[in-house]
């Protein structure tokens, strides 16, 4: 039985404090929100769990295994670490750290004490990107060539960070965990037109095997589009995350070049066949990663988004920065 | 009457043809290719019309007025140069010239020589950019933040010119029509995957009035995308150029932001109101065109996509080659 | 503060209980449900409440001012007349009755004992629904040519009724609040292929004022449809009730007929204008029908959807079922 | 070589020449349209086929062997029966005829002569339909369950037929080809609201083995729709003809009955699975139909499309008006 205590009842921390404690072999004992209305919507959903102001009684409290951290980025390190220190393994909230250099110093740290970090890569765990899995591992799309995503809707605007720490996270993840090639270069542009942080931004990954990925990201869109597109040698794929009953479409289609006998010659032969749409799995990806969490625990297991996974997207992140503020200008990661 | 010669009768020649040929006040007296099978077409589709091999019947005879240049863009500079010595008056397909000397070179001689250039943005005689302009200049859109652009399939590869060449030329046409802030800054990014030409490339345009431009174009895509988002402070707009029947949306949505006071209490508040689907005019794009075309010389007017609206777009595209070698770094315009 | 019992926790208990749970002045009393495993939900989800499998501690307890009555519709007619008759107010899940007769039954009774009768037509608190409302009543629409509406998708089986008493209550109960014309005749077809119940119909209602209604319902649909077309002489409405964002299309065309003369020379003009998808409002549905039938019982007032407007659907439903075993052959209503 | 005259050069004619123009084995000597501008538009198109206004030009020419009757449905039977009569094979639009009695004498009249009557049921020669017929064919779908077609849109008013005669026979002959259950009762219903013939219409074909077939069939819709539903016991198809890359869709998906043991104990099966979309063919129908045509001629075959596919299609068409004229009472077959 893993005791859990959550930091963070705003947004996303109910969603994680139902998961939680619809678990099994665990038990939340305490949820910590300073917001006074928050503690009284901990209560009235949970009224068994303690609810609290007062960080210090999740993460040094005797009773407790296991600190989910739910709280804004530039917090996750202090708390992340005190979790650590007082040896409770931690469920960090997207993205891990604020910067390279505190997930590196939180890695370390759990190596240390053998304790467990889970960053919370949710789309890991939907049944589209298992899918997507699925598909480049039993070689369906050849060997990939690119890797293209939207995500833009009229957004939540955050007053702490830009639109790419904001949702890129996901797409970052999500590319880490699907695309074996290794992000070489870096290139982001972006621009801000209201509160100073970049609302709309762009960013270009080189990777090895001549490998292009793309992230499109928007605070300003008047449609909300979640697609992305992977091109592959032998077949493609379209994954829109808004279709409710066909999210993922495979495309028999292609380029083949036979043969290049002189400028004029050259010999393409495009291939047109049939699309498939498989099943997709409908379980909630919330659900599978915090059981997965408690498994890992209690296993002794490293999971697959454990803190490098984080940290790989962090230095994405800081790396997207850095370019942005050279407009587009290439970082070597 | 204006008569019309046309060199090159291709995949896109016969469109032209068609074109001037129906068009009023104007004849069709010769065309040009050097394909023997292209002639065997020209001929059935024109018993009237006399076909040549010969470029030369096209450029010097005293007999035409224009001269309609659709051939690869690396011919463009030459066969234009050589019409406009012979005083006449010249359509070239997009995009304009390889170089950017090249297009400043056809400018000033047409000057000299008081003749008319054309270069065939069709795209901006389609009833949905009219509609669009419209609602740029009339206001609704307001102040404008961003233009994002996708233009993908599986498409016909080039062995001349990379998808940037291919393709963006439409899209940069189109921005520099509809946008009336200033380029200042380009940024490309891109990869090869098949015959050492980019098939997949992205481009940032910074202007000013922190205004911001994105293109997406890709020739390895199993899903044909023709979609351009205009986001302004107003309104926003999504122009899906494949939907049949509404190709123009404009949302009433937006982010309004009162005040700051503090971190925590940025003060956002989001607007989402009607969408309306304006009727768009359906009349052919490049009839429309050919007759301006004639319009222009016989009126003596300057047409708005002349010699300097091709420069421009050359500009962008010599830019995005030299951001495209340097990964992404910003080439200033 | 309405005191109620609710009847019936399978499929759709659970969303009438949370609702009536969250409404103001209003108290769930207790729920009934004969299976052990829906009271063990009964009383995790609401440990105020009492659960019972008992029906008469509902029907008969002094402590209850209203009881909802969330079975299968068999059982519609016996507990909600022995509600009435125990003077308590009855909301009543769709179809309201098996017959037109049992209907006929409940409001006399309900008028004797001056209690309130609620049919569960949901929809018609849909935003949807009051925005098409809005557009017949304010002239918008003009004349109505015809209403058809299609609802089919993969379904679950009922095995007491057919598709048309499972799924067109729904559509009938809402052509009888958006259409004012008065239903003249019925004719309805369909075919049973596995359980002897009609699990594909097609039902016509031909109404006064040259109006036709036409139902599409079926169980055997690989894909959802949730479709309705309103064609007026000024206006054309599709609501498609599975689009997320843009449920309501407003169409400006039609067709004029401007005189005819002679076979040949029939004049008629098409008229193809802007779209328009009006904003809908998005609160809950059943929120609202459930805090209006708490409004209507302390203010004393007769709902719209009251025994009357649910004996208009049963009197549809009852010839649907004439016309099914006739083929077709219409019934006058 | 077969020498061809067509009637009729209005919307549909112009079609047909031009197919019947490119065709092997074929020449298109004599065009007959009593309207000069239409004369006018044949010598343009034409220069080397005679134009004509007088019909007896096609019907008794010696240099004819075959004749296209394009033009409006009352006129089909003499024209069909002159060049009949003349020893001509015959190529007669759609619908065949007016009366059943009319196309009975055309068959017995060509049967007698030895000569080929072919009807234009174009769609027939469609990749999609060829598709479908496979799948059927081949045992994909198992045994049909339903077959359900939607055709409406703003449509061109006919002033001498209704709604069904001018749509439905499209759907009616695609039916007659791809189920081969028998027709055995008719229902139609429907209505008229502006010249006096049904706009909106409705028809169910209830078939032998318990299949049911539905048409809807509608000149007032604001919106285009062509999308046949066909419901089989092992899969489902979607054919959506304006979908213009994924035509056909089957779904895996069905329900199974295993057992009844009494009224609660039904255990149904939903089955839920991959989507496929089939590449179908993209010729274009009407030209493989007319090289059809030439070929049954000259090889002396029988079409599958023949006068007795037009009289079944006739019959159908024929019951519907009788149904409707009496407000949807089944007509036996």
């Amino acid at each position: 039985m893993i005791r859990v205590g959550i930091i963070g009842y705003g947004y996303w921390g109910p969603h994680i404090a139902r998961n939680f404690h619809a678990a099994d072999d665990c038990e939340v004992s305490v949820i910590c929100d300073k917001s006074p209305a928050a503690q009284g919507r901990i209560q009235r959903a949970y009224p068994g769990v303690r609810a609290t102001c007062d960080v210090s009684e999740v993460l040094s409290s005797p009773q407790i295994d296991a600190v989910a951290v739910i709280t804004p980025v530039w917090t996750h390190f202090e708390l992340a670490k005190a979790a650590l220190e007082n040896g409770k393994h931690v469920f960090v909230e997207k993205p891990f750290t604020s910067t390279v250099a505190q997930a590196e110093q939180l890695i370390e740290l759990a190596a240390k004490k053998h304790l467990t970090i889970m960053v919370d890569h949710t789309f890991l765990f939907t049944g589209a990107v298992k899918k997507i899995e699925q598909l480049t591992k039993d070689g369906t799309l050849g060997k990939l060539y690119y890797y293209d995503s939207t995500r833009v809707n009229l957004g939540l605007f955050q007053h702490d960070v830009n639109v790419i720490w904001d949702l890129a996270p996901h797409d970052l993840s999500i590319m880490d965990h699907l695309v074996h090639s290794k992000p070489e270069y870096l290139a982001a542009t972006g621009q801000s037109h209201l509160n100073g942080h970049q609302d709309v931004a762009y960013i270009t990954v080189y990777l090895s095997d001549n490998v292009i990925a793309h992230f499109n990201v928007n605070w300003l869109s008047p449609v909300k589009v979640r697609t992305t597109l992977l091109g592959g040698e032998k077949k493609m794929v379209v994954w829109n995350d808004l279709d409710a009953d066909e999210k993922i479409k495979v495309y028999d289609k292609g380029v083949d070049i036979k043969s290049q006998q002189g400028v004029y010659e050259l010999l393409v032969s495009y291939r047109t066949g049939d699309m498939w749409a498989p099943k997709v799995e409908q379980t909630e990806a919330l659900a599978a990663e915090i059981g997965y969490f408690i498994d890992c625990i209690t296993r002794d297991e490293v999971p697959f988004n454990d803190g490098l996974a984080g940290l790989r997207v962090v230095k994405l992140l800081e790396a997207a920065d850095r370019s942005l503020a050279d407009m587009g200008a290439a970082v070597r990661l």
